[in-house]
């Protein structure tokens, strides 16, 4: 996969060149190349802001830097197919882990990660001509600028490319994952030693019984989504709940619906 | 504010040193410790990590490490308060812009962001019995550890703390920040010029009219919000739309029941 990143900040991005991500592109997985948004600057103070139409406080981004960044990345008219344009905001769609799954399919990203009030409208309305243009938002907070959720995205794309997590079955029970128990958030881990300061490890983890271990995390998962989560119970498909589950749920005080429960 | 995070990636954390986070260290608004974890072990190998209890794939990371540098962050009997802990982990609660805005309350946070499966149990139940321990969600979507969600829990907090930001007015219009327009999600923006490559700024952004300006920016607001994130719509406050947000609404397909219409 390459990715291609403007942005007013490269120094920001050095991230992409350490752990998960810097292993994946040593190795060939993942092209990453890094563009100043500066260098397509045509003024002496290398200028990439200007004051909002309309008033009000804030900077907003010009628009032909941006688009002479994105035409020097993507050219108009070149041959082969155009990348997906991913512009980090608070005002897109949620980044999710599906969202992830789908961005790693494709071959080709660009990411325009803006600073202050936003980029002008018009660059993307002027990208959407070539290329499908993706507004996305990491969650319901506000950042200094978009670069720290590009680290986010190309981390959680990174991951799921062929050959890029060691092995295979790490991805299995991810809170979130694609058929991880049902999405219900992970409980509790323990490591050795069996007794530290006093505080023991659950015995049902040392018994070696593999079927009350596997009951034993699901109840966890069931417990902390009740507390942490309790919308994400609601959104449990039909079928994926057995009788234990159900009673359980019922002592935390979240009854579950008699569809829910597999027969 | 003082921030520690432990970590066994401190270059993963460089780009507290750019932008924002880094003038506001550099101003002396805010006082960032990075804590290499390895530091904390004590074989030749600097182990952090080991078999989860009652197996499974990945690894777990050990007690030991974690509570010795805990520890030695915030000793035990040590005058003062105790910071909070933050751990990031996406079976946490939800990251928002309100949790950034009481975490810029504390004088001292320490972040400890996992890598594997997760950090054994017992270091948060040690941890508990001198400090509060908040394991925080950024998204529903699974990274390559917890660095990354530091850089963007620390550049929320930062944005809010008095004096980083320049302009206390350019808090007023985020998405999601308390008091932003009802929380709808902010709508298009422009600069100059006034026409780029054929496309036109929108007519009333050039008019010098406050009032339409503002009516324009708020109808803009409804439409991406009702694109976007339709839930949102359902969250707003009673008596936070006006008949003209009613009527807007009711066109996009979004009826507002009368109660929450101001009179």
């Amino acid at each position: 996969m390459r990715i291609d990143v403007v942005t007013i900040f490269p120094e920001y991005l050095a991230p992409l060149d350490v752990s998960l991500v810097g292993k994946a592109r040593a190795r060939g997985l993942l092209d990453v190349r890094l563009h100043d948004l500066r260098a397509y600057t045509g003024d002496i103070h290398r200028t990439v802001d200007d004051t909002p139409c309309g008033g009000g406080p804030g900077m907003v981004m010009k628009p032909e830097p941006w688009t002479d960044a994105l035409e020097d990345i993507a050219p108009p008219g070149a041959d082969g197919p155009a990348p997906r344009l991913i512009v980090p905001t608070p005002s897109g769609r949620p980044f999710t882990q599906a969202l992830a799954g789908e961005l790693a399919e494709e071959p080709w990203l660009v990411f325009a990660p803006a600073r202050y009030e936003g980029i002008d409208r018009r660059v993307f309305d002027e990208a959407g001509t070539r290329m499908r243009v993706d507004e996305v938002s990491i969650g319901d907070y506000v950042l200094a600028g978009g670069e720290v959720a590009v680290l986010v995205m190309v981390e959680a794309v990174a991951r799921l490319l062929p050959g890029v997590l060691g092995n295979a079955e790490s991805h299995r029970d991810d809170s979130f994952a694609p058929g991880a128990m049902d999405n219900l958030l992970e409980g509790p881990v323990y490591t050795k030693p069996a007794e530290w300061r006093g505080r023991e490890v659950p015995e049902v983890l040392l018994s070696g019984h593999h079927g009350r271990i596997a009951r034993w995390r699901r109840d966890e998962a069931l417990r902390r989504t009740a507390a942490m989560r309790p919308e994400l119970l609601a959104r449990l498909a039909p079928g994926t709940l057995d009788k234990h589950d159900r009673k359980l749920l019922d002592e935390l005080g979240f009854p579950v619906p008699e569809d829910r429960v597999e027969e």
